[in-house]
């Protein structure tokens, strides 16, 4: 067991009747408001309109930084770290996924340092542990952003998708309404709901790695409640109680509960990234084609009691089979979870992706070094698993 | 499902190699140091010696408040109030257990306030939003306070042991070594761990209150943890692994990760206060003999198939029993756990307490109103749980 920190100030705000109380809590801040939001669907939902209203009666001075894409880029974030040093701003309130959460990270750490290129801060891999507060408004169940400590920033000049990380990242509040994501089509919400399964998966002890038993059965609790809800999520968008589970599962994924005693890992999110970084596509989508195949790569007797244990705990499968099979049983229904249950497509070919840039991805993935977990992945072994996804 | 704020904003070093940030953490807040703790046994394992020289290596102005007593006295939190005004304190240090923690929240919060007894502040029941920073090195697994924002402050007086609570008294750091526990004896490990393992039950869902799925795995999955390791810690007192689970599963038990969602219950801990309160007994041995009785008292169709279910999924009770019968094993099982695995003698009457205070007792356990819970239970009903006690 290794020994461990655990500190995660963010206060989170859960449920239908709390918004209220955003104008006191940014007000700790500060009177002068970066609002970022994405691509306009919160204009749509009526969260632009609720957002903004309490934010008026509050007198707040607001600025805005719209159109944060899905893959949030760096000239978006200096976009937003510009009008922050211009104008003045005391907080970024974020109002989106995480997508839009990540960015307000990318112009909070900006905002504070010597550069006005996130990029740069991204490429020096140094810890954040200043940065311009960050409120988050969640409107989207999946990257445990609004309650972590990281960002992930695309450069699509480079394809190069890359994480920044450090405790002056954890938003020191969030608001999670889960009727805010009453509007969201199946296909993110299955997106959503794989990212924060794999989350936890990519967490999980294949190695053998110690942790403490109680942490272990809350891993595969929560990749239960993924499995239990992301459907019915699916099929009744304005269903509230997998709407809730979906959402308070996406931030226990993150907010470091889950790593007490582990090493944490995140094999699938390093070779995802890259996925998203040369074609931006959905980085749950990835993680659901790349998961099993990942397994299936890392499988060996080492590795087989501890997949096994996973498929019957999460997915149920046959407790009595022999290790080997009963990882083979996992790994199938994980996929029968992704491919059918969520609906994903299976392959990325079916995602017109082929091999062109595997060598690359592999290479950029690795970092020059090699990706930690149950099995250490060298650059030949990550494009091997790349191979595997077609 | 309710709504919920979550903000447990404590940094926890959890590790045998950890106790060297120690003065960094503490000199964010000041130089002048209170130190708090008990009656000596820090003195005797070499704790005391090893936080004096980190305080020595540190610079710090070290002011001492010792000889805090098992159920923390107001009387002794005002002497460490009074030593803070007269020298300028600035954070208080408390190494010990539980009842040490929360006399230094006694004394946070009395300093700040406008009177010089604490009891004024305990019997005028307002949340404590602010207080002297606390630091705890924690040496037994048991309360919670670690990590929790209470204080329970006994008043041999008035035979009142009663709570104090606000996030002001969240400690801001907490450092919890395992090897720190490896002194303890038998008896007081298993006290702990009952305390930990009842401040989980009290929160059970027996009323069929709603929450999450997954956190309700939680909780199992800490009362779990308990029932393995507190026999090992017992027999084995320097056993890392069972110390480390027991002390993760206290912090885990109280910092409201297990509160999601739900209504905190404290039934038998309101009860038990009472017994602490007249009789000076430790609080988990109370708690051990009242709870099997509470679950019998509560016991009915509506309660029956959770309390079936604690059965099964804590102690393994048989799945297939219909909800009553079920139930009755789940009690049998937790009088199993209590005075046999943990050895706790199970009556009142072997403690030297007869019904002589039970009414009055359990007119102040109930506050002038009910305690809340699966059943709300009036005075008669307390005074009823205390007889079957004897």
């Amino acid at each position: 067991m290794n020994d461990f920190i655990f500190h995660n100030p963010d206060k989170v705000y859960f449920g239908k009747n709390l918004i209220g109380n955003l104008p006191r809590e940014l007000k700790k801040f500060g009177d002068k408001v970066l609002l970022v939001y994405g691509g306009g669907s919160i204009r749509r939902n009526g969260i632009y309109d609720t957002v903004t209203s309490l934010l008026k009666e509050g007198g707040f001075s607001v600025f805005e930084l719209s159109g944060v894409e899905p893959n949030p880029r760096h000239a978006t974030a200096n976009k937003g770290a510009a009008i922050c040093r211009r104008e003045g701003i005391d907080v970024i309130l974020a109002v989106g996924g995480g997508s839009t959460i990540d960015c307000a990270k990318g112009v909070a750490a900006t905002v504070v340092s010597d550069t006005d290129d996130v990029w740069d801060l991204v490429k020096a891999g140094e810890e954040i542990e200043r940065a311009l507060p960050i409120v988050a408004v969640l409107t989207n169940a999946a990257t445990g952003s609004e309650m972590d400590g990281w960002a992930v920033i695309s450069n699509m000049d480079t394809n190069e998708k890359l994480a920044l990380g450090g405790s002056g990242l954890i938003p020191r509040v969030a608001f999670e309404n889960p009727e805010y994501c009453y509007s969201l089509p199946a296909y993110q919400t299955a997106c959503g709901a794989f990212d924060i399964f794999n989350h936890v998966l990519d967490n999980y002890y294949l190695a053998g790695d110690a942790t403490f038993d109680m942490i272990l059965e809350f891993q595969e609790a929560v990749m239960r409640t993924v499995v239990k809800y992301a459907p019915i999520a699916m099929r009744e968008p304005k269903n509230y109680e997998a709407r809730a589970n979906l959402m308070w599962a996406s931030s226990m994924a993150l907010n470091t509960v889950l790593d007490a005693g582990t090493v944490h890992g995140c094999a699938c999110h390093a070779m995802e990234h890259e996925l998203s970084a040369y074609y931006d596509i959905t980085h749950g989508h990835g993680l659901a084609i790349l998961a099993p195949r990942w397994l299936r790569y890392v499988l060996n007797e080492t590795t087989a009691p501890a997949i096994a244990r996973f498929g019957v705990k999460v997915f149920g499968t046959d407790a009595s089979l022999p290790p080997m099979d009963g990882a083979l049983a996992a790994i199938a229904a994980l996929e029968t979870f992704g491919f059918e249950t969520l609906g994903l497509k299976g392959t990325l070919t079916e995602l017109g992706i082929d091999d062109t840039h595997f060598k690359a991805m592999a290479e950029h993935a690795c970092g020059g070094s090699v990706i930690t977990g149950p099995k250490a992945l060298a650059p030949a072994d990550v494009e091997a698993i790349y191979k595997m996804c077609l």
